[in-house]
């Protein structure tokens, strides 16, 4: 098809199709600052010019890759030269939050941090938070059903949808955006979007759910001898803070002293010596209590000795601190020369077990391995697990390694940050040949000519 | 196939076939006393059995009807003299709930009240419950994704969900009994099963959500001269009751009266007039202090001018007195000779509107209406909505009345009980072709031959 270029910008208008030298200077997605290949990048403006332009593209075989602020971290958008690059970012509106209702309605290009912003500012919570915040966006989000930092409170993406408007490869619009959250009128169309990476249909707008902003925060670092007593400690958070526990984040030791050391030196925040620590924070509606009963609660914790030592944040600087030891990952990725991770959920009593094994089997199958960093969302079973090498040799080893001890567990080889192109070869590790050939059928039946960010996923 | 019954048996075991007599006496569901028709009733015993007796059926071309506790309100579990119905029932073991991670793994047989039971005894809640509860078992509820009395706190039934282990039509066995909430793993394919009412998939088991025990159970009676009001207090609620909030459910007057008058005659439990009553209900973890905190948060209520009247269960007895008036069904049966109701969802701005305006076009296009009795789950935005005639013969220019202002409105004509047969024909006023279609798609692909409870929902 040699007018397409001309045959987009008509339904789009011209400067809304990139191409040639301007869309090679664009970098590839947030990894990789390669030139961007791609036959052009077309920015639709509204849904019916997304299910015009998929109309064309899948009436004449030509691959469509949706995207949002291009943060993913499984290469779920990545383009070859034959591809058009479909992005969502001019569909950025955001309704009026309905106060009452807790809703409200957006476009598929509203940055994340956008809509926190616009949200906070009617006293309302989008319970969505993560790193990439500030480039990310809800299509993004909900098409990586993302998870994020305050996913024990509010869930993870997934839950957060009411309602949603997508367009299927050939043009089809369904627009199902209802503000309430009981529905069973037939099946759930909206789930299949959400979570697949853009290979079943381009979601364009969406009814999410908020939260009342709550008004007080109260951050600690706690550090414990075992790890039973962490999960002992977290169930007490959950029951005795009644409902304010927002993040319980663990840090295993070696990752927490080399970022500690990293970012503050001799200036320790907290005794080392501890199996375990965690950043815990709590987000509540009572101005006069709230930071009485984060005390109590964590006293008592200490009391039972459950808790080996507890640091309180006394300041918004302190609590910033705090988190930049979960946050901050400048230093591991300088050490960890070429850098592989996982991002794994397992279930919570095998957790420590599982992470003993890995450093044992590293020590002594993958001598070159640089170490282990074991951070994660304890709340939600889901840990991230990095490790380098000085060179790519072993990489690939190394992983089949740690995959092969997550399908022993039982756990997810993709916790948060989905398959893309980058775990497709492992996806088998847990999910079984019945599923993943059903995955194709229910992918055969809504993109019969494989328009949809094809090869990716399964 | 005129040996299928003996080879059913071969599959199941001879008295796990039932046929003839014996079905027929049986009664057809929960609201039908009338035979079961079908050319036999078959109990497997395990995920494998399932497996087996549906590779037979499809093979042979007969269609499947799974069945629970036949409790659903659709007429979804309705058969032929042609179709062979599947029971789930001796799929009921409970594996031990998992303390620590919160879970339990369940087998599709499972009757909610046994496994609440069950899980109430380690100090755990199964956050599932409505008035089937003794009857309806897991698999029946997650197919047709109940909602129920606390979803306001729980989520409805897809929200428990973390694992599922389902059949296909032709006998493929998808399992998934994760344990964690965190899987980005390829498509989510249990959301497909849950909701769709066993026309694409029989669920075998599945992985549950738990959460720990309330120990202390307050209840109040709230009565509001406006609607807004209702919603005001709502918030407040939630806020302030610190997320021990577990039902918030509306009566509009004519209901309330109608039922206080059935049930209690002139011993009235709060003073007549409002426009709206509450019961509402807070279940938490502190038993010295939650009691207090209610009362003063009432009060607050109260002083603000938003609750006109208040009633605070002061024993178990009267706490079970209160319930009643929203549970009790039996007088509103009777009085409703032809009783009509609807299950629906509407934004939470609109909802007083709709009612005023169904209540004005019932008196004028359809005199015979014997009342409007409206009641719901307003946290949910759920609303159950009925009416009765001394006859059948206005009931389907009701309904066509009803539905229609529903659509108007953009509500859900199924916020809980699912379409079935019941409300196939209306499914349009709340999806459009482009989705019904799309259903179509989906049920063809996963089960081409039609075997699965073939004519429901779509
Ligand atoms: C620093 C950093 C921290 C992160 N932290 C977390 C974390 O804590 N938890 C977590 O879950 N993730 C995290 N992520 C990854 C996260 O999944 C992504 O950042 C985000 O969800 C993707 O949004 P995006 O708009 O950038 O989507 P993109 O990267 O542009 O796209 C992601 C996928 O969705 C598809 N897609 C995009 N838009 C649409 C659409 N409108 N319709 C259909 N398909 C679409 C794309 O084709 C692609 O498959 C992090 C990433 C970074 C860089
Ligand atoms: C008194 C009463 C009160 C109720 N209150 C509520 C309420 O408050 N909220 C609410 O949401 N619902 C309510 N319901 C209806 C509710 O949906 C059902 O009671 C329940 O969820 C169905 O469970 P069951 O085991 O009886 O399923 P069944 O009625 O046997 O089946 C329901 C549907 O699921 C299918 N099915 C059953 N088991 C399986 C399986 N293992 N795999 C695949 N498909 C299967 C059937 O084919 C059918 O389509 C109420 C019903 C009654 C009678």
């Amino acid at each position: 098809m040699s007018d397409l270029l001309p045959q987009l910008a008509s339904l789009v208008g011209e400067r809304h199709v990139v191409s040639g030298e301007t869309l090679r200077d664009r970098p590839q997605d947030f990894w990789n600052n390669v030139p961007t290949p791609a036959r052009a990048l077309v920015k639709p403006g509204t849904t019916s010019e997304v299910s015009a332009v998929l109309a064309l593209c899948n009436g004449n075989g030509i691959a469509v890759i949706p995207e949002g602020g291009r943060t993913n971290l499984s290469q779920a958008t990545r383009s070859d030269e034959r591809s058009i690059l479909l992005s969502l970012e001019r569909l950025d509106d955001i309704e009026t939050p309905d106060e009452a209702g807790l809703t409200v309605v957006v476009g598929a290009g509203v940055v994340i941090q956008t809509l926190q912003e616009r949200c906070a500012a009617s006293g309302l919570r989008f319970g969505l938070d993560f790193g990439a915040r500030g480039s990310a966006m809800i299509g993004g989000a909900l098409s990586t059903n993302a998870g994020g930092f305050q996913a024990l409170r509010y869930g993870v993406t997934r839950d957060m949808v009411l309602g949603l408007e997508c367009v299927l490869a050939d043009g089809t619009v369904l627009s199902h955006l209802i503000p309430f959250r009981k529905d069973n009128t037939g099946y759930d169309l909206k789930q299949l979007f959400i979570g697949s990476e853009g290979t079943l249909g381009v979601i364009t707008r969406a009814t999410l759910r908020l939260h009342p902003a709550p008004v007080t925060r109260n951050t600690a670092l706690l550090s414990f001898a075992d790890f039973t007593a962490v999960a002992r400690t977290l169930s007490r958070l959950r029951r005795d803070l009644r409902g304010t526990l927002s993040s319980f984040e663990i840090m295993w030791p070696e990752f927490f002293d080399f970022n500690v050391e990293a970012l503050y030196g001799e200036r320790r925040p907290i005794g080392s010596g501890a199996s375990f620590y965690c950043l815990c924070e709590a987000e509540g509606f009572e101005p006069d209590s709230d930071g009485a009963l984060f005390e109590d609660v964590i006293s008592a914790a200490l009391g039972a000795g459950d808790v080996a030592d507890a640091v309180i944040a006394q300041s918004s600087r302190q609590r910033d601190e705090l988190w930049k030891i979960r946050e901050d990952f400048e230093a591991e990725q300088n050490f960890f020369n070429v850098m592989i991770d996982f991002d794994i959920s397992l279930p919570l009593k095998v957790m420590d077990k599982f992470v003993a094994e890995v450093d044992a089997a590293l020590k002594s199958e993958i001598p070159a391995s640089l170490g282990l960093h074991v951070l994660g969302h304890l709340g939600d079973g889901n840990l991230h697990v990095t490790t380098g090498l000085p060179t790519p040799e072993h990489a690939s080893s190394l992983k089949d390694l740690v995959y092969g001890l997550i399908a022993r567990y039982q756990g997810s080889i993709s916790a948060e940050h989905g398959i893309g192109i980058l775990k497709r070869d492992y996806l088998h590790h847990s999910r079984s040949p019945a599923e993943i050939e059903t995955m194709r059928t229910l992918k055969r039946a809504l993109d019969p000519r494989n328009t949809l960010n094809p090869g990716k996923v399964i």
